[in-house]
């Protein structure tokens, strides 16, 4: 029988993502454990990111300031647009150094299963940057799983008429990755998007 | 570049044990989907645990009240003490449904290599309760580890001119798991333990 209050920690901690029973256990005990500031700082740090950060009104990331830090830079190209599906997946694109345009986050992916409809994700937007005719190119980064195809199959037939270039990122096998363990769908992309040496 | 406070809450709560890099952001962007009150109430048990839980004065575990439900309980064996690392492992103990006895929590094993000697560990506590002549046995369920078993040793060493049945609990094959995964030394103490049929 553990004390209430710490039973009640592990329930929370359980609502987190990834963090199963035992997971849940063994940080309530940590930060049990832990000085009484370090949990001060983990409390604060959860209030701040709930009081601090919004959507940035331009491309829907994540910031501290609207327009966000890629949307206001002078030193990025908003002729070229990357679309993914989440906050997160601007960091990922972003740890490549190799991407000069600007965002937009679409907010999920079409799911009919989940009920998410074209209605709920940020198109509108995006059309609408479009549709002004600054934008060159829009590179459709959701992820290859079926409902990130669907959303991109579902977003190029929307972009194409807007006169844009319209792109979708390479799917093959992962760099480092051994081919031994390519399932055969990736192969197959792999095999299909081969390029001359 | 994510906002400050994001980046700030990632870093707090890569602090947590098993947490890396990748799943507090993972945790980091959950919290900040998640609604205000949610995470609130993540932060007030937090808070609630670090001024609520306390540390039985008989036994060590962590508890509400002084002393915990296991020593103040009259269903359970005074006479029967379990000597358990540390307070998670006493939830170990209790899902056996079977202990009907108390506990004694050593807060830790003996560990020269991280300057852990047995002025740092609960044992005068033990040897008190021992002493007072109310145990017929103390059964020692500190892990097999390496310091595990040395503390095991020391207590036993202790214990027995005390004139009290000193026990450890049986090391073999786990429950379940197949024997093509046991390694030797488990192996070899499952063959040493082994019982009649």
């Amino acid at each position: 029988m553990l004390p209430d209050s710490l039973t009640k920690l592990v329930e929370q901690l359980q609502k987190l993502p990834g963090i199963g029973a035992k997971s849940a256990q063994r940080l309530a005990f940590h930060i049990l454990k832990t000085p009484r500031e370090d949990a001060d700082r983990l409390c604060e740090s959860i209030r701040d990111v709930k009081e601090r950060v919004t959507y940035c009104t331009v491309c829907n990331n994540i910031t501290d300031a609207d327009p966000c830090v890629y949307c206001a830079s002078h030193s990025r190209d908003p002729r070229l647009i990357c679309v993914v599906e989440d906050p997160q997946n601007v960091s990922v694109v972003e740890k490549t150094r190799e991407f000069r345009g600007v965002y937009h986050v679409l907010m999920g992916v079409l799911s009919p299963l989940q009920g998410v409809g074209p209605d709920d994700l940020k198109i509108a937007g995006l059309l609408q940057r479009v549709g002004g005719g600054k934008v060159d190119e829009v590179i459709l980064a959701t992820s290859p799983t079926v409902e990130g195809e669907a959303t991109a199959l579902y977003l190029a037939r929307l972009l194409k008429p807007l006169g844009v270039r319209v792109t979708r990122i390479a799917m093959g096998i992962p760099v480092g990755s051994d081919l031994e363990y390519a399932d055969e769908v990736t192969m197959t992309r792999a095999m299909q998007g081969r390029s001359d040496f």
